[in-house]
């Protein structure tokens, strides 16, 4: 295992993995490759050999923080990297698309933060790209990964919460008020939308993975930008993107569903909501306690039906068994190494815990996101499936 | 205080209460007016003078419980009764206008259920009946007497939570599914809407009374019907209400608003909860734990700030000296207690400690009402004041 | 029902009774018997005749509050009165025995305030005179009737909850601090002890009530005194209790157990607080949430255990269903209301929902009071039933 | 950084940790030495070195996994290394001494895992051994690394809290039930005691750690074992430790403190929890739920007061800033790496966040420990400082 000078070999068998974007998305991912072989049995190790970002100064100390090999000057030069089989884009969504295809081209596997695109034309394109590829295409909606969402899907999908009537999904966070300055968030050209794109986008994905149906229409959408202009150095630079956007919707199943994504919910830092109301039971969870999964189970005699909080800890949950003895709980990060470690299954011939996303069910959400923003402007209902 | 034989005296300062309805409010009220002058300090004692209801000898078993004097064989006979000075309407909806604007041209003061009317067309002329008789009219919106809501109203109205940014109502019950046999509240021609005019109802006025501002648009709203049919006696009937109803708006100041109501949440009780974001601080109430009332103070330095939850039981709360010592929790039939010392303390010339809804303010409650069903139906935005 | 003069009627059927204390207790008392008739079926109407106080005066305006016939110039005289039935007794503690001997002798049921005495020697006396007369006796420990410790009474006697192996019981307050000025309850000769004799007996008797077990063993004992002088008035008088008392102790089944009540713990303001774990479940209650218990279920698979937060507020929970429609909250004067009808089956020969405390079944927990001081004072174990 | 073989340099400042220990502690431990460079800024990088278990084949596994580049056939050979700077000991309790001594005899800084030592004597002696070698020591208590605690640490030395007058501890877990086998903690002659050690070790230090005070006298304690045989492959051996052991105590200042551990507590899984009541406010913490701190404020108005529960994940919050954004919640581990980097800090000379335990200081919390069992045997109150 170790060679004379100390050093760690890197093994054939390794998988290599090209990262790029070192913000805090960078960070996350780079995190989940180094960990995920440590607590998941894989058949290859991932290995984070290289990483490129807008600042190579930057990208080099990031690089040594996370030991990660090699400093590509450009994301191009990444992508044509022989030793990377897997390609991590983490940058702003305005570069997804031209990254992700450029590396589909190269014959890599690509792993897309979401939402996969700023628009649903790109999306469209990045899909096509996938499909002629034929590489494996993945879409990093974490919270899919986190044991109490996991089990939700279980607990729907055995029939334990019968026929789906309500969905109710909110996506709270507080932390865009009018003291926080300009950033790419803020500007539509880079991020294509606010709140909407980055937390309903999650919302959107999570009531589809747990429900397994789809949204069929959009019955009523709102968007409110309170902030117009934040600083940005000494000027100060219009904010063109949402900071609200709600909107209701009926399911596949002809269940209602109700979703709001804000960044201006004071006190609500990180409060990714989901509810849903079966004829036999009902589940809710909020991201700020995550480790727990409420659940009402209907069938028992009425004496002792109550809201039940698992601790999604044990090793009958999704994913938690890899870590820690029942309720050593774990935290955010964790979504994401569970995530790498069922990417490196999937490329590996494995199943994944539980389904994951690829570019394609990705398309599906953006149609979703696209049909909200119409059904706003235009005050009108809006089915998605028009879109697809 | 104590005639020969045992007997309670009738106090000439005694204020006659007539009640209309002996149903499940029926008793709420009974309760309300008997408990009142026990725990409020009253300039004349409220006394339940005569009820009537739609069974005489249900009526008179009901006056037998809560020690009312007579029974009238009508509701006509108990308009007329000159021991009356306020006629209390507990009945279904469809009897709310007729009954009311009886009361009003007889001269008494009329406290009525909500929702005030089945329709926008029958709550105009009730406000017109009550524009024209001057006597005092009450409408029971229970939920503003919880002293947990009074103190949300006074925070909001103290500038503690800034601008308005959000807010977010649902009252969601689950006692609606398909083994609930058929009831007026199940019939449009009794009950006007379903889970809309009952819960709505309350959602539309908590929010318009907390935050002080008004419902300015519906941008969207959607109805469901998943109990199509019901249990009546040995046949079917068909059920002609909404189960569940949903609507986004704007409100006066601009923020986003979401509102839901639905008898088929299952788990959810009771769950009346409403939660306003401002840009200084934020709350959040939740019926089925009605004494408390969760505040979020933005102003604190970071590393304190947290939702504080503060048990409403003390004396420095709305109603809550009134009754025990704090901590010594009060329940559902409070805010009707509370309520009727209010409508007393109006009625001999002194200030409710906050605001009572009236016809006229109840109307504007109806006409958001109404403009959601108008929004769900045509599949559009709709301004609520269009009605007014 | 009603006289020609609104009045009315005294039934000959009615059940007199006359009540002794027209403090906080006096109050919950009033209210229990007054309202118990309006929410339970009972064979005969309580009626609060007559009440005494230390005060004329005030007792007067209590009576006229609560509609009471008759103010007795003596508790003597009341207890004479020949219209009374059962004599409530709601003094400060060193009054329970002479008023409770007294009433006893006239022959009179006897419904007394806890803790039963201020010292064992008194409480044997009571017990002894409750012997000789054949009265029914009851003493009130009124959270026996909250519904959610009546369930997990059930619960346990039903074995879901398997060998209790731990009991864990708390009342926290906190309105006990230095700002608290001198009162009848700071004075031993008066109160007997503290928090002790107050908070300590209902826990005492709410393990005994609802795991069915004695109090073995008292293995470890300590009490604290940390306001020593409080204003009184214009001077300072000594404060001669406890206003912390600790105890650890052994039940009859070998489980383990751990009291603790306070009037300093702040933040805590009626944390009356109980949690039994057992081989197969365990519940929790806080009456602070009063209409919830907790369960945890030990024979579900892993995957699915978790705390159930049951809403005690349905018809198949003791006593909910007297009152509104399930997940309506009741508060704390409920659980008077619900024991004054207990009180009244009982004397009318019906059963109560579950077990009342009568003066023996107190006498135990004055025992266990007892032994936990000389626990502290010799810094030993101490045998309860050394005393009995 | 990247050799061309794709190796990791070791770098001569990397600072060469030995771990002696391939369990669950094991893991943490190496987990938390290659997280710590990742998210702290630390002078030189801990670099786990070698390895060394009872079993080769599972610490070549363990090597393997964690990417350890050797493994030393026995832990002598590991103290020997002189790569090794720091010996770090995750064995079961009865190796510590000879384990700590050793490396502190060979010059080696030692961090030891909880409870010190299986007995005062034991204790005792590697005190001596760490006095004498003047190397740095560090004990394994990594709830203090948790920022909620530490948080709580902060507001009672600033003063929020005032003076404290209670302390709540309890260690409440569930997996010693009958089903559990046999295994090294349910052995006294290796783990010294069962619960007692394993978790009022916690809870004693977290006390001290927090309050900043001492336990001053030991008022009562008692034992209970009750499982007393265990499944042992295809035997049954006698269990030699206790369930649960819980104690009362006084604290320097004089508050009263109450401490319970038991691994029998059906439902709670890993509730370490601890509340202190102060004259100005109050805490209260429960890892379950790790990541929030529940603070009272009593100087506020009464109006204004509650329970505010704190997301300690802010930047402002000891160690939080190191991880994630607000909000992103961390789990379990994370304690350990904290603390790894607090004990890099101090071999780099540089000040922890937040005082580090070494063996002088757990030897006071080992004393606390003897003090309870001698109590508990000897039915009598007992000093701890008696046996310092």
């Amino acid at each position: 295992m170790a060679s004379k000078r100390g050093t760690v070999r890197v093994d054939s068998k390794d998988l290599g993995i090209g990262l790029v974007g070192t913000g805090f998305m960078g960070r996350a991912h780079a995190n989940a490759w180094r960990q995920a072989p440590c607590f998941f049995d894989l058949k290859r190790r991932p290995q984070l050999r290289c990483v490129a970002g807008k600042d190579v100064k930057e990208a080099k100390a990031f690089a040594a923080r996370w030991e990660v090999a090699s400093v590509h000057p450009t994301w191009q030069a990444l992508v044509r990297d022989s030793s990377v089989k897997l390609v991590d884009v983490c940058t702003p969504n305005h570069l997804h698309a031209a990254m992700s295809i450029a590396a589909l081209k190269a014959g890599k596997a690509v792993a897309c933060e979401k939402p996969l695109a700023t628009s649903l034309a790109e999306a469209r394109v990045m899909c096509d790209a996938a499909r002629v590829s034929k590489a494996k295409t993945f879409v990093w909606f974490n919270y899919r990964r986190c044991p109490a969402i996991g089990l939700a899907r279980q607990l729907v999908s055995e029939g334990k919460l019968g026929t789906i009537r309500h969905a109710r999904a909110c996506y709270l966070q507080d932390w865009g008020g009018s003291a926080t300055p300009m950033a790419w968030r803020f500007d539509a050209s880079r991020a294509g939308s606010g709140a909407h794109g980055d937390l309903n986008a999650h919302l959107i994905d999570l009531v589809r993975f747990t429900t397994g149906e789809q949204i069929a229409e959009v019955c009523g959408a709102m968007e409110a930008t309170f902030v117009r202009s934040r600083r940005d150095g000494a000027k100060h630079t219009k904010s063109t993107v949402d900071d609200a956007t709600l909107f209701l919707a009926r399911l596949s199943s002809g269940a209602t569903a109700s979703f709001e994504a804000t960044r201006l919910a004071t006190g609500n830092q990180n409060a990714n909501r989901l509810e849903l109301n079966g004829t036999k039971g009902s589940v809710r969870f909020d991201f700020e306690r995550m480790n727990e999964l409420e659940w009402w189970d209907d069938t028992l005699p009425k004496r002792l039906r109550g809201w039940s909080r698992i601790l999604c800890t044990d090793p009958s949950h999704p994913w938690a068994g890899a870590y820690w003895p029942a309720a050593h709980l774990i935290g955010y990060e964790h979504g994401f190494v569970s995530m790498a470690a069922d990417i490196v299954r999937v490329l590996t011939g494995e199943k994944p815990i539980l389904p994951l996303a690829d570019f394609e069910d990705a398309f599906v959400t953006q149609c979703v996101l696209h049909a909200v923003m119409v059904s706003a402007h235009e005050q009108r209902w809006v089915r998605p499936d028009s879109f697809a």
